[in-house]
């Protein structure tokens, strides 16, 4: 680990700027294939969509070490690595590499970015073939079942008929959850994170004031905004709204405080530190992602709802995965008691599942960061994942979790 | 009470659209005063300040029967009746009028509109007589200190020498404090509600996005823009992530859940309900509130310190009040903690102090709303101080909280 490691307890690895961080990958870069034919739950047929993705670590000759990893709202391709362009550490680079939790010394890592990004998928800032001008809102709606169904058009591309796991953390802990059901013999594994089933009245509502600070700045003009007037006051905003969701009261005070910003640095006297991490982060994020994404984003977050309002037991009863579910103590944007609920259903099915609700104080954040509870529950769960094929880890040893 | 309690279970009555609601008061309008004279703390001179404000009930001949109710952020002095103007219900018209917890048949009620608002009072967006335009962002900047300062002058023009009770909740709660240290001869009981000493991080932070969406409003200009078109749009993102705030996750869940608006009544399809509250609540600010008055004030929260970074011990050796101070077990954005904290302090201080956390499940909003056994607390110690002046209401009777 990085001696500078304590600078990392905030944020996910893309908005830091670390001096010297070196990842053990080296440089990766995620390549990009064209899968074609691709229907959207709202019936919009793409002739073709392309999709960014990284591949990390050897396949095996029996094609049974494959991990996908599924990224979250601001997450990409590239899970962990430097990037050649930026040099910054993929969003998961605590977590994915050589003798990391998911070893990709062992296993086969794959990362795409989701339908409807903007790092490399096609996407609302793609180019429509019918006019040659990006989609913008002409893009269809997007849900997180087609996110996943473009995922299961990329793994059978790569001559993968069954994988051993899939991973993911908040978004990506909801197409976990969309692969257990919609391509049941497909997966091995289940491993939501910090996730639910689907989103409340609370999430919602923080994702909705970022909708409306995008919508609402005049440069978003109908989503038909140039690339170098985009509605960047909208998107900071959003971005600001969710990095407050992400935290913790406790990391907050920890870090922040009431403590004011050195004068040379800050944009007005007596400015907060708090305050100036935010514009920070509204102001990196503005860089690298596109306002439309953002709200089809959030809204396929806010519309998923894994039992598609039926009563859950006729869902669950596809699945044939065995899961690993955890969430943490301090997370109050998808709080524990939302794990909770879906582990009870799952258990009322007979789905095999371990539970975890790890004691850290950061947040929705504690799968981002530096975290080594975390880091060796899912070491073993997929250890014992690996040797033991379907068969489940000892129940019990993982229930309890270490701080 | 009026059968239709039930619809105010959420927000303030300000922002209620409420049929046939009755007020006890009837109609009750605020009326102007000029007080010549002020400083602020950062020291500007007002050559005078006009101050608007609402008085209920009857001053004893002895002058001894005065409360002083203190507005929150979006507040004004129209703390009870019905606007003549709007017909609107005063913000605590639930707890304010005869025979309610501050009881007009009995007390002198005084609330006044803070220094640095926008509903009567000198503030932003009123006309600096040196320039005869509105003063944007040439108004000096504002302190809680400065607001309760300017009401000690209006106290005073009233022509009382000393009050029996200040109250106020949230921002009006950081004003009860600031009169205890800085009229410590002029008050006897000091109720702070659902308050703190000062903001933390995630209180300034989501201020700060507030801020942050009305400064890069293009309607803003600097803060001279005109009455036609003012910064609406971050105005009303402002208020939404207020909105947020205040409620609880189990009013939201209870309220709202995943329910979809009525197609008639939504913006576009599939709106879920909680998106259409939070835009009703965005517009209908705008129609009220100054967007420079959003920021000024917001600044005095965030910096307001009762303790002025000092140990505490200095400050609070001034008090000569005695303290009831109320939390309530849902609010997030003052958690209680804040107020066990304030309680621990005044307790060591030897400063006669009741302190009750009430068990209610709507959040910071739990102030605001029909909530009777607020109302009981509330009323049960003003009856007991009216009677028994300084005396301590009885320990213990009031230390656990009524379901």
């Amino acid at each position: 680990m990085p001696a500078a490691s304590k600078s990392f307890a905030q944020g996910d690895l893309q908005d830091q700027k670390v001096a010297g961080y070196q990842s053990a990958l080296g440089v990766t870069r995620p390549q990009t294939v064209s899968l074609p034919g691709f229907r959207t739950q709202s019936g919009f047929t793409f002739e073709a969509v392309d999709v960014s993705y990284l591949t990390l670590g050897k396949l095996a000759a029996a094609r049974d070490n494959a991990i996908l990893v599924c990224h979250a709202l601001s997450g990409s391709a590239h899970v962990a690595g430097l990037h050649p362009d930026t040099q910054r550490p993929g969003w998961w680079d605590f977590h994915v590499g050589p003798g990391k939790a998911i070893d990709t010394d062992k296993f086969f890592v794959i990362c795409a970015n989701v339908l409807g990004g903007c790092s490399g998928t096609t996407g609302p800032a793609s180019i429509n073939p019918k006019t040659g001008k990006p989609y913008g809102m002409a893009f269809p709606s997007v849900t997180v079942r087609d996110m996943v169904a473009v995922q299961a058009k990329l793994v059978a591309h790569l001559g993968i008929a069954k994988i051993l796991a899939v991973i993911g953390g908040s978004m990506g802990g909801m197409q976990a959850l969309a692969w257990a059901t919609d391509f049941p013999e497909r997966l091995q594994h289940c491993v939501p994170i910090a996730t639910c089933p689907s989103h409340g009245a609370m999430q919602i509502a923080f994702n909705e004031i970022g909708r409306h600070a995008i919508l609402s700045d005049p440069n978003w003009h109908g989503g038909n905004y140039s690339e170098a007037h985009p509605p960047a006051h909208g998107l900071s905003v959003a971005r600001m709204v969710g990095h407050v969701t992400y935290l913790s009261e406790f990391s907050m005070t920890h870090k922040f405080g009431r403590q004011r910003q050195a004068e040379a640095t800050a944009a007005h006297k007596d400015q907060f530190s708090i305050e100036s991490y935010l514009h920070h982060q509204g102001e990196s994020f503005v860089k690298r992602f596109d306002p439309n994404s953002y709200l089809y984003l959030t809204r396929a977050l806010d519309r998923f709802d894994l039992f598609e309002s039926q009563p859950p037991d006729a869902m669950l009863k596809r699945i044939r995965a065995r899961f690993l579910v955890v969430s943490f103590s301090s997370d109050w944007l998808y709080p524990p008691v939302q794990s909770r609920e879906l582990v009870r259903l799952l258990k009322r099915a007979n789905i095999p599942v371990t539970y975890v609700n790890l004691d850290t104080d950061y947040g929705h954040d504690s799968f981002l960061i530096e975290n080594p509870p975390f880091a060796n529950l899912i070491r073993d769960y997929l250890e014992h994942g690996r040797q033991h094929g379907l068969h489940h880890p000892p129940a019990g040893r993982l229930e309890t979790a270490a701080k």
